[in-house]
């Protein structure tokens, strides 16, 4: 069996389980983000009085924090009430951060754990070798009221990275290069693990990043065996600790997709779809907006990326570039750091830890006829503010030299 | 004469004014702020074609900033637009701060100058010795097109501070003091003058909180007399000087209040009006929110102040602290003095500088049924969100004791 069959396995209280079969699991870690009211609308539909399981439950407000409308601050108060009411000990309210960074910083999650959230890019716990997958309401509902949710075991593919980068290549563009070759349907109700010499030399943030984006390609859940640099990220973090499981030697993948990153340059999606990957255009684009930040690329790496890329040097007039960490951990370690002083000093725009534009919420929104260069995770139409907006989706360091020169460019450029 | 009306006297090219008189005077500094796309379609509308003075003229973006919606991001745009087709220099763009914390740091503003903003908050310029007005977009427009406003000479009332304040007690305190006495109608077309020792003594920094909040009493502007005081903060952000205005020995002032504030207690604006001011109630009153910013409340000092009462401590669980430097500059020196590092760790939301949840139009807006502790200015039902949450105006010093204990309570309780 594969880790995650293992964990599927472990939680429903099987010893065997095999891709395709309908499985219900305990859930270790249910998640609701402050998109999701009707989480606690379909709870009461559903005749949910108790929540199940309060310790395994949390809150976490982020995708409209602080709250820019009446709405989104009366969403976060029936939250808060419902979290009261139910003995919910886990919410981590405006300026904590994005749910994903936020759940990997709370000692709760790790390999073999099963974290359900109401958001795709759950994927993104597959880095620390726990399952991680989005859901929504209804089923958030009932994980709330049984502590539990049927899961169909999903066929796992392969993509191994194999080679030491370049210089101004990070995670993002490689697996945008494989979101590129593979397209966005490859893994749909797949388990995506990534493996090879440059994940095992790949730091954890940058870990999260193929998982996270693994999504992108469809993906169910995603992986990475965990090794000691997981170990030592999960420790550091609070992890307890418990069974590792691990994938039976022999196991036999979907697919095996592999790549050599020896010869990579800095990629991007460009404006309109996520797997439009290419290299960068040669011709010059102007940029309005970058935005450094999110689940994907607000990480303590990627700021320390950013400032390095701008230290002592200006952000181009004409170009605004929005940085927003990941969480309030990331942000007090950027403080201690010096990369926020350094960012801020360049003329960067910092705002509250939290998804910020990612979505089209707030703190910078796109007007018709805008170009944005973004870290994040999607680029459809419409995506940060107007459908007239393009936006091109690239790693830090290419975020951070495109700022400093006002026009999309990658670091290897500089 | 008194210094205002020299000012207005030497820009209507008049060697005596007195007050009642309308006179065209010259606009030294006109500035647009982010609400007020409707000066550039009145500009158009009354067959504007050339911007008189450009060098003279500034948009800053700060209400909206960065753009919470798709409208707003749009209306930045246009601005930026007409600033670039107008050759306007002085674009303060998202996360430069509060148009009237950037323009006291412009080296654009000092004694005798006119600086006219689309923002009543204007008064705050008479810190710096300057006769400092908001107007709307038709007036604004106007300036644009002529680079003359009229103006009716007001009359002066001189509020006198005398004594030393006690610990906790500041600015802030005071000029709700005299509100709440004189009320919000006191001033009406009037200008109000600040003297009196408590005011020699005091930094600049306190000094732009009295002349800011003079509007609230519906004065036309506001005036200290500069000092070396003054004249200190002048050269450390550049202003090249000029003659400075003085009012002549024996002017008559229209009215003349005194307050003793060596024995005042922290105050605070109830819910609903400005000049419905109180002691600190002495039942328990649950915060929900408290806001630390503005152009009344988010200065260097202010930051400095709530960081030392916080240091080492922790914001009360279930109470949500943001914290928003008014400016960039003040930002930056935040940064420096570890202040902001102080406020993160102790649990503080900190957002991009500019006007934040003040007017309510992002970054912390309030719920029904919330309760707020903020040091901004208004505290009318639905200013900062919901019309049904209550909004009581602080100092930052009780608003940094209320962030600390979850319940309103000035630093003198602590």
């Amino acid at each position: 069996m594969h880790a995650l069959e293992k964990t599927l396995a472990r939680a429903s209280g099987k010893t065997q389980v095999s891709a395709g079969e309908i499985v219900l699991a305990d859930v270790d870690l249910a998640e609701v983000n402050d998109l999701y009211l009707q989480v606690i609308k379909s709870f009461h539909e559903l005749g949910g009085e108790k929540v199940r399981h309060p310790g395994k439950t949390s809150f976490v407000f982020d995708h409209y924090s602080p709250a820019p409308t009446i709405k989104a601050a009366d969403n976060h108060k029936k939250m808060r009430e419902f979290c009261a009411g139910q003995g919910i000990p886990h919410l981590f309210d405006i300026g904590e951060g994005v749910c994903h960074q936020v759940l990997t910083e709370s000692g709760m999650v790790g390999p073999g754990t099963i974290v359900v959230e109401t958001d795709s890019h759950t994927t993104t716990m597959g880095a620390l070798g726990a399952f991680g997958t989005g859901v929504g309401a209804t089923d958030m509902a009932t994980i709330l009221i049984t502590g539990k949710l049927w899961f169909k075991v999903p066929r796992v593919m392969n993509i191994v990275f194999e080679g030491t980068p370049p210089k101004g290549v990070m995670a993002k563009d490689m697996i945008l290069h494989a979101i590129g070759d593979l397209r966005q349907d490859a893994a749909i109700y797949k388990a995506v693990e990534f493996s090879g010499g440059t994940v095992r030399e790949m730091a954890q943030e940058e870990r999260f990043v193929l998982c996270n984006m693994a999504v992108e390609m469809g993906a169910k859940a995603a992986y990475i065996a965990p090794d000691g640099i997981t170990l030592d990220y999960l420790s550091c973090y609070g992890w307890k600790g418990g069974e590792i499981p691990a994938t039976d030697p022999g196991y036999e993948y979907d697919s095996v997709v592999r790549y050599d990153v020896s010869s990579l340059s800095p990629r991007v999606a460009l404006p309109g779809s996520v797997d439009a990957v290419s290299a960068i255009p040669e011709e010059r684009i102007p940029v309005d907006q970058v935005f450094l930040g999110t689940c994907t690329g607000g990480r303590l790496n990627d700021i320390r990326v950013a400032a390095e890329i701008l230290e002592g040097k200006r952000v181009a007039p004409g170009t605004r570039f929005v940085v927003i960490p990941a969480s309030r951990r990331i942000f007090q370690d950027a403080l201690l750091g010096g990369y926020i002083e350094t960012l801020v000093n360049a003329g960067a725009v910092l705002s509250t830890p939290g998804c910020g534009p990612c979505l089209g919420a707030h703190e910078g929104i796109l007007a018709p006829g805008e170009t944005c260069v973004t870290t994040s995770s999607r680029n459809f139409p419409g995506r940060m503010g107007s459908t007239e907006a393009d936006i091109y989706i690239a790693s830090p360091a290419t975020a951070a030299a495109t700022a400093l020169m006002g026009r999309l460019c990658g670091a290897d450029s500089l």
